[in-house]
């Protein structure tokens, strides 16, 4: 059986649900391993895939006999089929966090489900933990994401827009073999860079400027996360003190991440160091990246996670005055037994742009 | 009163609901008309708008005294604070085709809702139609789409991969005052453009080859959807039969289109037609188009809805012969009184590029 059911099988039984209702996409792309929509659907049975005509003949093609699938066109499913399917199953769980209360009800209807269950992102976290094909894929968006910041501390100068230059990483991101952004790109300019979400904008880099790039690439679905604020001319003595204090921390932090700490204490650390010098860590930490640029775990002072080998998190120290600037820098990093690997390699001494 | 507001709480009154609490972010832009986060509780008593410190300054500042907002921040409000807002009303309609499960239980649960009743998409079916503001921004949207046709008709070479169209399309909107693109663009040429919903490839386009090109602007939140299958060279006779087939169907719905009419009746029109030699409409002849590219309302043999004066659609019949080639040709329309006015203009003549 393809391995991925194999283990939401194993925790169905730890759940005592008989059944499972799939209907998050980035879900079935994790299990199927292709792009395409639908739903599965977990019997006391069989693995079942439901979908339509746009994607029935790939699916056939793609999956093996190893994935014991069986494949439905949704068209050919009678209102006795679907409630055959979980006639036998006391508890059938679903996706509470992704289902809306009218699909709820729906699926209820259509299954004829007689108690459905929360699974609390059974999946999600699952999808913690990275296999060897996810990891290959996510090192090629981080190569990619890496050659394009080498593109940009030549490509950007005083005088161009924040949009100019958010667009260059994007065209640069397709030129190069990428599906295109893992999210919107953040360029962030002078005062623009105290927001740690900012919109690329019209504003245009001047002398002087810290500039915040907040991007990555998406490869065959897989994403990368970085994160670097250079300079548009030397900074203050101040700036680079200030700049120099985060990379030390973000340093530390990437030492401790490997197997078996805590994402809590991780990002505690970092946030208390932060208070010893009056400074505030306004958001995580860090966070999971995989399908989704922001995934589980979680590096923050709530989290509950342990770090498990092959889990791929960002760690990203910054800090903002309002209105004035910010700085931040962030890596992606594989999860290892004894120690980590950061997989964005991109240097991370302060550098002078324009 | 915010007229929006005004025509919901009418619609409210006759559901019976006293208070609506509104989370969806694209409702929330359709009725405070900027780009902000947060969620809008209407109440007995008031217009509520709950955010956060990363746009309170930014919603201050653009609602004006005949809004009739209340505007908090999320993180000055008590617990107590949230169980009075409801605490007068009976029934409270929340969005039952946004809220996921697990949010419907939080909204219980914090605000203590005696009733909670699902409220069949008001917001969204108010929205179907277009004010003069509205209107305006969609019809920018189109005319870049339109120039980027334009420029396309020049810019597409033998040679080139789809992926490159897609950029440079991506590119003009962006160069040109657009936000982006309104939906991931579709080029596919060849025997891809026999899939309706083809992604952009590596695929090199080829002499002979039809390329369906499906793409709109998105210009300050609202979306224009364009589709024109152009050919890399002269097409076969039976190609240019098909196209002319397919430009009549189109250009006989779009006379349909107007105030009255119901979109049963004109999707059922093109699809009797279709059947009458022998092919098959396999997905709706149309939809809405607003700050969605895919709104109210459905203009396919399922739908309900009879057309209204600014109402703004789609009309896009195609015709797909798997794994050879297919052709679509769609614009985007305003429903008008007597008859209703193409707001992508560009030409439906069979064009050759390359």
């Amino acid at each position: 059986m393809n391995y991925k059911i194999k283990c939401i099988r194993e925790k169905m039984k730890l759940l005592n649900i008989q059944g499972l209702i799939i209907t998050n996409p980035v879900n079935i792309r994790y299990i199927l391993s292709i792009p395409v929509e639908g739903k599965i659907l977990l019997t006391d049975k069989e693995n079942i895939f439901i979908t339509d005509a746009r994607y029935i003949e790939e699916v056939n093609n793609f999956l093996t006999i190893n994935d014991e699938f069986i494949i439905y066109d949704q068209k050919d499913l009678s209102d006795i089929d679907n409630q055959t399917f979980f006639s036998e199953c006391e508890n059938v769980g679903f996706e509470e966090e992704y289902v809306t209360y009218s699909q709820y009800e729906n699926i209820v209807r259509i299954y004829r489900i007689k108690n459905m269950e929360e699974t609390e992102k059974i999946i999600e976290k699952q999808r913690m933990i990275k296999d060897e094909k996810e990891i290959s894929l996510i090192e090629k968006a981080c190569q990619i994401t890496d050659l394009c910041f080498e593109h940009l501390k030549q490509f950007i100068k005083i005088g161009m827009t924040e949009k100019q230059i958010a667009f260059e990483i994007e065209k640069f991101f397709i030129q190069n073999g990428a599906d295109g952004v893992a999210f919107d790109t953040i360029v962030a300019s002078g005062e623009n860079s105290s927001k740690p979400h900012a919109i690329p904008s019209d504003k245009i880099i001047k002398q002087g400027d810290p500039i915040t790039i907040d991007f990555g690439a998406k490869y065959k679905g897989y994403c990368a996360d970085m994160t670097r604020t250079v300079f548009a001319g030397e900074p203050k003595e101040e700036v680079k003190k200030l700049y120099n204090y985060i990379l030390k921390n973000q340093l530390n932090a990437t030492k401790e991440i490997r197997e078996g700490t805590s994402c809590k204490l991780i990002a505690r650390n970092v946030e208390n160091n932060f208070y010893l010098y009056s400074y505030n860590l306004i958001h995580a930490l860090g966070h999971g990246v995989g399908l989704e640029v922001h995934e589980l775990p979680i590096l923050s002072h709530n989290s509950q996670t342990i770090l498990k080998e092959n889990m791929i998190v960002t760690n990203e120290p910054g800090i903002y005055f309002q209105g004035q600037y910010g700085i931040r820098i962030e890596d992606t990093i594989r999860v290892g037994r004894l120690e980590s690997e950061v997989l964005t390699k991109s240097s991370k001494e302060l550098t002078i742009v324009g």
